[in-house]
């Protein structure tokens, strides 16, 4: 029997992860989970942020994962050890495949990395590169403003949206040869940021890359799905499935037919809640 | 023996409303607690925001208050008729009294009403001023970029928060007599709203009105405390201590000395935590 991928995020922004990974891995089935009823995650603490990746993981484990993807930056930084512990399976983050990336586009100049309080306060992207390459230089910035700026549905043109980039990240223009996008929200926000830093800038975005590590790890398992199966996807959220469904198209760049709310018992019981037939 | 005013928020803006309470009633003693760990309630559903509502209600009655303050917009528009069931002693939340004062600077203009998303989509101020005045004529809108923007410490000088207004609060420029700060983060953009606005629109602060509410309350009650009676202040947050003590300070206008962390356990056990004896 085929076994699913399990994803998760503090609500919406992972779903550019899934997207990579539905794009890339288009036979493997998913199950994503968005704890919207605690989101945002990156101006949380330490201790808070990994209880609730610990009981994410929970929750996905009992759909039987073969992997799980923590698609959230700030848990990846903050969890990522306690969700390897629990998870009984592989598990890849967003930090590492994104630091090796960035790392690799450096050509010898600096690295720009942008993310959450959280994330950046953690320094996780900072040490990941630095362990990869000792003497690399970067700059980094929290950048608060992106995430609601991005769920309120604001795009490249919108005239707060420029001059929050440009407040941001006037110190990296014309200095960084990449930027790291800390956040799984911030690849929507690309062609503004493109754009403001110019074209020469490459745009390290952690979905793409993890998506890669993660075809890689299934093929040396053997744990990829058969030429023949048709992949699906099933989304759990811990709260607000309408809002989730709306802002989420966006981020997935493809219909959401089907969100199913998680009640916070569900955390908690033993049986796993039953996967609809319908796939979404 | 004295007992003390209990007060809750989902994180760091009902500290407006408690600068205005002690200001007001500088000889009565507050337990505060702050969401943190859930922190925003805004963008979450009403079922999520009255569970949430519910918990800190059954927390704040182990300090055995003689009255409870929801000091937050979005828990008093979705769920003051719980945490009014659960508390079993009087409840003041932050829409009556602002609707009140509304209703009473409206001089037969249109009111301007702004919140965030979940309190401008209740309605709660549109129906609660309707209700006093059955022809009232209103402007709602919610702002979602207010509250990060003020929790990231921006001013009334800041170019992104005068772009934001503008944008928000166009519609209602030359339009409305009064602007009702449906969110205890406003009050902290009072000189830039009032700047775009001008000096003839009344903005309208919940928390002044809910501190006379409170007194008159505790009068009628004959639960005031003596005249020689001196005031305490104890601050309890769900996470990040830290974080609420700096950002917090700004709200509150007072120093923040004395913090404490709430574990999640402490929502459901029966003893209530001691309070300390050292006073914030």
């Amino acid at each position: 029997m085929s076994q699913v991928v399990g994803v998760f995020d503090s609500g919406i922004g992972g779903l550019t992860v899934l997207a990579a990974l539905r794009r890339q891995l288009p036979r493997e089935s998913f199950v994503y989970f968005g704890d919207t009823a605690r989101v945002p995650y990156g101006t949380k603490s330490v201790v808070t942020v990994r209880r609730y990746s610990r009981q994410n993981t929970a929750f996905l484990r009992r759909f039987n994962p073969k992997l799980i993807v923590v698609a959230c930056n700030t848990a990846t930084a903050a969890g990522l050890d306690v969700v390897s512990e629990e998870a009984g399976v592989p598990v890849v983050g967003v930090i590492e495949p994104g630091a090796r990336r960035a790392a690799a586009c450096s050509r010898g100049r600096p690295t720009g990395i942008i993310g959450t309080e959280a994330t950046i306060a953690s320094r996780s992207y900072f040490r990941a590169i630095r362990a990869i390459d000792g003497r690399a230089e970067m700059w980094e910035k929290a950048c608060p403003l992106f995430v609601p700026m991005v769920e309120e549905g604001r795009t490249a043109d919108d005239p707060l949206v420029r001059a929050a980039i440009a407040e941001y990240l006037e110190p990296m223009r014309g200095r960084v040869a990449s930027l790291v996008l800390g956040c799984t929200h911030y690849p929507l926000l690309k062609p503004a940021l493109s754009e403001y830093l110019g074209p020469d800038v490459t745009l390290v975005d952690s979905a793409e890359e993890v998506a890669r590590e993660v075809a890689a790890r299934l093929d040396s398992d053997g744990l990829a799905e058969p030429s023949d199966a048709a992949g699906t996807m099933h989304c759990y959220v811990s709260d607000n499935p309408d809002r989730f469904r709306v802002i989420g198209e966006r981020f997935l760049m493809a219909p959401l037919r089907s969100v199913m709310l998680v009640e916070p018992e569900d955390f908690f019981v033993a049986e796993p809640p039953a996967l609809p037939r319908e796939t979404a």
